[in-house]
């Protein structure tokens, strides 16, 4: 079983050259670092687009419904800038909303600074496909896939159908 | 005060004939036993149906619309798995979202188990029925009841239009 | 740099003239105490409407697109009679949603009485107005707002487009 996580940074400082992308390395870091406990997760593709929700929605549409990846995660725009638009992008595609992920990661957040209160973040299902909002911060990304770690792994199971006795049995 | 409450089983297995039911009878036992706590709660209502979203919504519809029950529990179906679609149903159908109660299931849940974020739980009010969506699990929808007991029955007084001075007071 | 504060009473007794207005002095002293640690808050506005859709939305509408006040605090009608409207009505305007704001007032709410479950308040963004429904208690109110105030500062100064370097990189 493979699991393929592709990576989208937003940021319109990165897309235009203005600056590095630091948190999209990270994330593939984390991802590959912790690819056995996601179930054989390695990353497939990555792209950085501007924070504009027609171009975050034209990547996450063709990872979903073309490419079929199992797991997309974005970086950043989840804040409350006029330019942060990411969850509006992700939250006109999905057609299941997965509430639970998102209190693990603002509640472990929340432990690490107050600030994490100004995350905007939304997380659900398109086909076959979880997306995930994360933060912009390298280090925040760290801690909320850490947060997800545990029940990551068989989110991505039950999308693929398999409705594990045990973990079925709860929900 | 009565309070009257209906118990829909969404499960695939159960519905056709495949499994036993084990999460209705344990809801039922638990609304029992917590009846006095619940404003003098008793069941009077059960029924199964699949995982299907219109047939989830004509038994919710019915019970909420027609016989004007006071508290729908829905078990099961609120997973990550493609015939998983309570929520959805749920979702199309209340007139106002009751996030706390989720916050407090998913609260308790958590100390449980990590896997209580897989549970894509929805409540809401229709007209003046509270719905709620429960996880299929028997001893998981105890622990959810456990950790509403001490604020549905004020929900439900609220629900009637009763604002108790004490509680409106605040909220 | 100022941060103007408008607050919203949404109660039939007061605007009926049957009740004093207890919750909406006790929000504006709560906004002037915290002036400082608000960025220099100053309450520019209140009004008092009663728990109607339209009413409500009136008031939110010119506050936030013709006086583009920064914060706009709605006092009640966040609960579960069909006279509570408030986050309806709320919910129908911002463009953003903010559910960090009302993850922290939940959990904090929380640790003071069981009873916040009842509370169905929505925050979000509406062009450059931040709006937060808080409970119609003035204690409650108070604790709302304590448990915000480390981070309402920040969230105001991002949403007039400045990206503060520290916390922007987190989000
Ligand atoms: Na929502």
């Amino acid at each position: 079983t493979r699991v393929n996580v592709a990576v989208l940074t937003v940021s319109d400082t990165v897309a235009s050259g203005s600056g590095p992308d630091r948190s999209g390395p990270r994330a593939v870091s984390v991802v590959n670092s912790s690819s056995e406990i996601l179930g054989g997760a390695r990353v497939v593709a990555t792209a950085v687009v501007p924070d504009e929700v027609d171009r975050i929605k034209d990547v996450l549409q063709r990872w979903s419904d073309v490419d079929k990846v199992d797991l997309i995660l974005t970086l950043g725009g989840t804040g409350f800038t006029p330019r942060d638009v990411t969850p509006e992008a992700t939250k006109s595609l999905i057609e299941k909303e997965t509430p639970g992920l998102l209190f693990v990661m603002m509640q472990e957040s929340l432990k690490v600074t107050p600030f994490a209160a100004l995350s905007r973040a939304v997380a659900g299902i398109r086909g076959s496909t979880l997306i995930i909002n994360m933060p912009g911060n390298p280090n925040a990304v760290a801690e909320c896939m850490e947060a997800l770690t545990p029940v990551v792994k068989h989110a991505l199971k039950q999308l693929r159908g398999t409705r594990e006795k045990s973990i079925l049995a709860m929900f």
